[in-house]
């Protein structure tokens, strides 16, 4: 996880505008965290309306955020002109996710060509408890931008 | 799949209910489908604001749904009394997920006594084009409700 | 599923060979069952050597016989000169694998240029019995060989 | 995943006498490697009888043996009288799977009273050289062993 060398010096510029381009991380209400090589982190404050049956954030809206933070864990090590895919992922939902705001933290686990694996965390927190409330291990796939 | 019997005789009213209850999928947009015992579908028309970086549905958007199904198939089997938690689900993006509305149609493959795994595919429905843009693979947990 | 056109007319020697090639396959007493446009079945007699704890088949060995016939699905509809390699896979074991034989039977999902989506059952049969004990969703990769 | 304690202070004897159980195991040639609270590791000499098409180890065995190994880790934190089923895991191939030997090393995630979930790293071994070639993300669950 450590050590990862970015192929693309402005790699912290592309990431941000992805996920500036991502409508549903604003919809949503989440923003960027932390950012380095190889890392992601999305932070998302909790509302009522994310919330599924029991109040907790829905299992879907987990996955939002570790995907989109995979994503861009990904993303980060990726030559220029690339645009980023999910391929697929898995999630485990560990335990109630209920806090005042979310953490999803992605880091890359093998950075190949074409395909990258990643893993992300996701953390509940309120106010200095935080607590691991589900986990990612997913794939996602670079695709040449158009402009490349 | 076929002939499922349902252990509460008032099944669908319960998942009705249950999906009522998920503030996120009114915040989405999405509503009930078609329901049968051991199977639900979820209907999302696209919204921009939940896209992604290229104006595709967002893969975690498309999880929120599929994740829901399978939630309403699992919980239409399951005696009175009892709320579903989804344990884990792993889902393959197959193609861009761009259409007019999103339909995920969940079924039970196998209804244990605690866990129920479920299967969910969701379609891209433009015009009279229906196309299978994700599959989904999830466990689902029973735990009985506190007035139970 | 149904309709699949194979690329390579040779499709079916391919895929035997496939199989042929792959020593655990005959390590383990398992061999193709039914073969067709992107289908493939393997058939594995039980063995009290391949059992876990309790005697019934270990997990592992049904996911390698899943595995393999999601590669073999995958395999017959790639073009000519294609090596197929595992991305990944994500099993759920429903019942407890007991029989006298097991029969895992996948089928492409969504067969792209370098990726394809797979799924595969696995049935336990005894006599004239036929129970689903497992179910795998994967992905496949198409790599040439360097033959080709 | 440090500080794990364990609820039968007889764990060790426990996770030994449930991998010797595993007639696979030794078919396969594997045997326990690191064992502590929460984790387990599984160590497998190679041998051309476990090969894939292109005499890589095969995925199905590199799933064998960390799923044995998460199945360790999940037993080490169960009270006296458990038995440890897989529900489902999740496999990613990340590179060829050569080497003189194999160890998969699993961690307890979540300990639950019914659900555990677990990793595991599957690394290849060669002289001093070791890379990680697969990982994995698993659900084990508790079941009372008939005699308790």
């Amino acid at each position: 996880m450590a050590g990862h060398t970015p192929a693309n010096p402005n790699w912290e510029v592309v990431v941000r505008e992805g996920f500036a381009r991502q409508a549903v991380m604003a919809f949503l209400g989440a923003r960027t965290g932390r950012l380095a090589p190889g890392e992601a982190e999305i932070v998302l404050p909790f509302r009522p309306e994310l919330g599924q049956q029991n109040g907790l954030l829905h299992a879907g809206i987990v996955a939002a955020i570790a995907d989109s933070a995979c994503g861009g864990a990904a993303l980060s090590l990726m030559p220029p002109g690339s645009n980023v895919l999910s391929i697929e992922f898995k999630l485990n939902l560990l335990v109630p996710a209920a806090g005042d705001h979310f953490s999803a933290r992605a880091r890359v686990i093998r950075a190949g060509r074409t395909v990258t694996v990643c893993a992300a965390d996701v953390f509940a927190i309120s106010g200095t408890s935080e607590v691991l409330v589900a986990t990612m291990l997913g794939t996602m796939m670079r695709r040449a931008t158009e402009a490349s």
